[in-house]
C-alpha cells in the first residue's frame, strides 16, 4: 500500500487556538514528542510572524531528529516585489529548515478582497515563490489556500494556482479548507478532480490534504481526501486551531492505521498516542477532552454489570478496538450498576486479588451500593473509593481526625463580603486548633486544615486544591437537596479526585476536602 | 426534497455521559427547548429503568408539544418469556407515548455473548415485541443495535432480523453503530446495502441512522447514511453520550439544511440553535465547549489584522455560513457590533421596542458585555437578564435591600452540622433584622430572607427554591476561583431563574437567591 505522510501542525495552526501560548521551550519538547511519535512532517513555526518562532528554529538548529523532518511556514512574496526582495521569504530561508511550506491564494475572491492584486500577479507570486525557494535550496510543499471555495467558485483558476505552484517545482500540493465549511461529498468530489487533472497534466506531486472543523467533519473530510488519492495529511494534536480547530491527529492516525490498513506509524509508536495527546494538552495548559475519540479517559468506559461482564468475556462486544493500541485503557465505572465483575477488576487495578466469592468482596459491594444510594458516586472519585476499599479492609491509615468545625461569613458596611474557618484537628494525642480566611467557606477551611496538619506532615505544604464541582442532587427539594461535592487535588506530580455528600454544602466540601488530603499523605507513604 | 427526522435521544442516550444527572425538572425543560426546536422526535427515556424516567413520563401527560412526538425506550422482550409477561414492556406501555423505540440484538456474537440465547429466539423476540407493542395501539421505531458490526460479519443474520422488524410492523429501522467504530466509507456500503435489499424484499419502513463519536466521525457517519437513503437522524444536543459522545445534532441539524438543502426546522427554528446548545449545557452543569462548531463561542471568532478588515469587506472569505443563521455571532476583538440585533430580539420578547441606534440599546448591550466578562452568563438566567434591563431602563422596582448578611456552620458535639443565617433587610424605611436555621448556609438564608420579607409581601409565602446549581469558572484556581450560581424558584404559577457570581459561594448564592425573591415579586405584580 501507498505510504501515507502525517504533518502536524500544532506548532503553528494549533498554536492559533484561543488560550493557547507556547514558550520556546514549549515547543521544542512538543517538536521532540512528535519525533517520537513518528510523524512525517513538523511544521515548526511562521519565521518572521513572531521572535519566539525565529528563536525556536535558531534552537532547532541544536536539535536532531530521528523520525521527522521540520518544516517552516511562510506566504507568498507579496505583490509587485522580487521574491529575492521579500522580507518573509529572507526569514524563511534564515530558519535552515530543509522543507519550506508556503501557502498562496487559490480563490480569486481572495485575490480581490484579501490581496488586492490583479489574478495575474498572484499566479506570478506563486510561481515566483516556489522557485525561489527550490533555487535557494529547499523542498517545497505548497498550501492551497481556500482550495476548496475556490474549486467551486473559479475552477479554472484554482487549477492555474495549482498548476503554477507545482510548475515551479512543488513536491506536495496540500488542498484547504481554509473555512473549515466542507462535507465529506464536496471534499471528495473536488479531490476527485484534482487528481484527474494532476494525470492529465502529468503534474508530478502529490496531494495533501488540510481541512478545520467547523463543520465538525474535520477528520471525515481528511479520511475523504485519502480514499480519492491524497497521501499528505495534516492535522494538529487534539485537534487544537483557531474557531472550530484542526483535523485531530489523534483521531486520524488511529482512523488511518488501524482502520483504513495505512501503516504510518510502528504499533509502538502508536501505542505513545494517549501519552502524547495528553502531554501536549498539560504543555498548553489546557484540560484534557475525557470524551476524545481513542485518547480521552472516558473513550473505553463502561458502565452496568451485563455490560461489563459481555465485555470480560469478549471486548469485541462494546470496543471498536483495543484500548492498549492507542496506549488508552479500559475503565470499568463503579456505579450503582456496578457487578461484582467491575469490583474485582477495580481491587486488581489497586493491587487487591481476590477470588470472585471473597467475602470481603460482597462487603465492599454493599458498602459502595449503600453510600451511592446516599448519593456518593465512585465514578469520579477514585481516590475516595480507594479509601473506602481500604476501610473495609481495615488498612486505612489514620492520618487525623476533624473533631470540630466551624465558618462564618458576613459582609461588612463597605460591602466586602469575607469568611472565616476554625477547625479542631486530631492527630496522635496532639489536637490542633487553628483559624484562617478565605475567599469563601471552602477555602477558608481549606487553609485551617493545613495550617493545622503542616507542623506534622510537611508535605501538606506541596499540596493543593485543583478543581472544585458541585452538584445538587433531586434539585426539585432545591438548597435544601443533598449536595454532592467532588474535589480534585494535586502535589505536583499527580492528581486525584474525592467526593463528599451532605444536605449541608460545608460539610460535603469539609469531607471531600479532607479525603483529599488523607489521599495525598498516604500517596507520598508509599 | 425527502423530509429528514431529526430524533433527539439527549434524555436518554445522552444522559449516558459520565457526570450527568438529569432532575425529573431537568428533562421537562430540555423537551420543552427541544420542542421549540422544532426536533421531530424527542427520546424521553427508558421505563422501568429507574424512578426517575418513569416520574417523568408521568408529568409528561400534564405537557403538550407543538412540533414534536416523544417517544419511550426500552428492549426487546426476555429470552423464553411471551412479551404479554415482560414487566419491561409493561412499563413502557404504561408510559403511554404514541411512539416506542425498542432496540433488538443484530449481531450474532451478542446473542450468543450477550444474551445467551439462540439466533431463532432473538428473532422471535425482535417480531414479537414489535408485534405486541403495534397491537397495544403503538407506533414502533426498530434500533438495530450493533448494526454495522453485525451487517459486516453475519449479513444473512443481520439482514434477518431488521426483517423480522419490519414484517412486524415497525415503521423505522433504525441502523446504530453501537461501538461507535465505523468510518464513513463502511457506513455508505452498509446503507446502500440495506437499501437495496428494503427495495427487493418491499419493505415499507423509513431508514435510520444512529451513530457514535468513537472515531470523531460521527456526524460524517450520519451524513453518509442520509446521501444513501437514511430519512430519521439520531443524535444528542452538544453531542453528549456515553464514551465520546452520539452524533452531534448541533452540528448535524445546520450541516443538513444550510449544506445539503434539507428543510428540518424553520429558519427561525434554527436561529435558536446555539441558545438551545448552551441551555442543555447549563441545565447538565456542563461548560459548553467554546470550540464546537457552528454554536461555539469561538466558531466564528476572528482574530485582528488583514483577516478581520476582509472579512468586514466580504463574510464569506473567511467564514462558512452566516452566524446568525444559528444564532451564533462573529466575535472580533475590536469594537464588536455584533449582538446587538438579539439584544433587540430580546428586548421584543420582554415588551421593550427600540430602534436600532437608541443609546439605551447600546447601553444595556454594553452592561451585559461588562458583567460576562466577570462570569456572568444570561442564557439560562432570562429573570436576571429581565431585572438588568429594567435596571438600565430605570424601570426596576425596589422591592427590598439587602444591608447585612451573616452565615455561620458549625458541627457540634453529637457530630451534627447546623447552619444560620442573619440579615438586616430594609423595606422602604423598615428594617428587619431577622435570623433562621437551614440544612446549609443558602438554606438558612434564604428562610431568612422570606421571613424578614413576609409581613410586608404576602405573595413570599408562596415562593420557593426549585433548584440550585453551582459551577466553578476557571477551575485550576480550585476552590478560590469565581462561583456562578444558578437559581431556578417558583410561586407555584411559574418558574423563572436567577444569577449569582462571585469569588465566594455565599455571596454568589446570596444574589441569586434575592434576584429570584425580587422576580416573584415583580411577577406578581404585573
Amino acid at each position: 500500500m501507498e505510504r501515507i505522510y502525517l504533518y502536524d501542525t500544532t506548532l503553528r495552526d494549533g498554536a492559533q487556538r484561543e488560550g493557547i501560548s507556547f514558550s520556546v521551550e514549549d515547543k521544542l519538547r512538543v517538536a521532540h514528542k512528535l519525533d517520537d511519535l513518528g510523524v512525517a512532517f513538523i511544521e515548526g513555526g511562521w519565521p518572521g510572524a513572531n521572535p519566539k518562532d525565529d528563536l525556536f528554529f535558531e534552537r532547532l538548529r541544536g536539535e536532531s531528529f530521528k523520525h521527522s523532518a521540520v518544516a517552516a511556514f511562510c506566504s507568498t512574496r507579496r505583490p509587485g516585489l522580487r521574491a529575492e526582495a521579500d522580507e518573509g521569504l529572507k526569514k524563511v530561508l534564515a530558519a535552515g529548515t530543509e522543507w519550506v511550506t508556503t501557502f498562496g491564494k487559490c480563490w480569486d475572491l481572495h485575490v480581490h478582497a484579501g490581496l488586492r492584486t490583479s489574478l495575474e500577479e498572484n499566479l506570478a507570486m506563486i510561481e515566483e515563490t516556489v522557485a525561489f525557494l527550490r533555487f535557494s535550496g529547499r523542498r517545497v510543499i505548497f498550501d492551497c489556500e481556500h482550495w476548496f471555495d475556490g474549486f467551486a467558485k473559479n475552477p479554472d483558476y484554482a487549477l492555474a494556482s495549482l498548476q503554477a505552484a507545482a510548475r515551479a517545482g512543488a513536491e506536495w500540493l496540500v488542498l484547504c479548507d481554509t473555512n473549515g465549511g466542507m462535507l465529506p461529498k464536496q471534499i471528495r468530489e473536488s479531490v476527485g478532480a484534482v487528481r484527474a487533472f494532476c494525470e492529465a497534466q502529468d503534474l508530478a506531486a502529490g496531494l495533501g490534504i488540510h481541512t478545520h472543523n467547523d463543520s465538525e467533519t474535520a477528520v471525515a473530510n481528511a479520511l475523504a481526501a485519502v480514499e480519492l488519492g491524497a497521501r499528505m495529511v495534516h492535522g494538529t494534536i487534539n485537534g487544537y486551531g483557531e474557531r472550530c480547530g484542526n483535523a485531530n491527529l489523534c483521531a486520524l492516525l488511529p482512523n488511518l492505521q488501524l482502520k483504513m490498513g495505512y501503516e504510518l506509524v510502528s504499533p509502538d509508536q502508536l501505542g505513545c498516542l494517549t501519552e502524547v495527546a495528553h502531554f501536549v494538552s498539560e504543555v498548553a495548559n489546557l484540560a484534557p477532552n475525557d470524551h476524545a475519540a481513542y485518547v480521552g479517559a472516558s473513550a473505553f468506559a463502561h458502565k452496568g454489570g451485563i455490560h461489563v461482564s459481555a465485555v470480560q468475556r469478549n471486548p469485541q462486544t462494546y470496543e471498536h478496538i483495543v484500548p492498549e493500541s492507542v496506549g488508552n485503557r479500559r475503565r470499568i465505572l463503579v456505579s450503582d450498576q456496578a457487578g461484582l465483575s467491575n469490583i474485582l477488576h477495580k481491587l486488581a487495578d489497586l493491587g487487591f486479588r481476590f477470588e470472585r466469592h471473597d467475602p470481603a468482596v460482597a462487603h465492599i459491594l454493599q458498602q459502595i451500593k449503600q453510600l451511592e444510594a446516599e448519593g456518593y458516586q465512585f465514578e469520579a472519585a477514585e481516590a475516595s473509593f480507594e479509601l473506602l476499599v481500604r476501610e473495609c479492609l481495615k488498612v486505612r491509615e489514620p492520618f487525623f481526625t476533624l473533631e470540630g468545625l466551624y465558618t462564618a461569613c458576613q459582609t461588612f458596611p463597605d460591602q466586602s463580603v469575607r469568611s472565616e474557618a476554625t477547625v479542631r484537628v486530631r492527630v496522635g494525642r496532639a489536637l490542633q486548633h487553628t483559624a484562617a480566611d478565605g475567599n469563601g467557606p471552602v477555602s477558608a477551611l481549606d487553609a485551617a486544615l493545613r495550617k493545622a496538619l503542616v507542623g506534622f506532615y510537611p508535605q501538606v505544604a506541596s499540596m493543593h486544591l485543583v478543581d472544585y464541582k458541585v452538584r445538587i442532587l433531586e434539585g426539585n427539594l432545591g438548597t435544601s437537596a443533598l449536595t454532592r461535592v467532588l474535589v480534585e487535588s494535586s502535589d505536583g506530580t499527580g492528581r486525584w479526585t474525592t467526593i463528599g455528600v451532605s444536605p449541608n454544602i460545608i460539610e460535603a466540601s469539609c469531607r471531600a476536602v479532607i479525603e483529599g488530603l488523607e489521599y495525598g499523605l498516604s500517596r507520598g507513604r508509599r
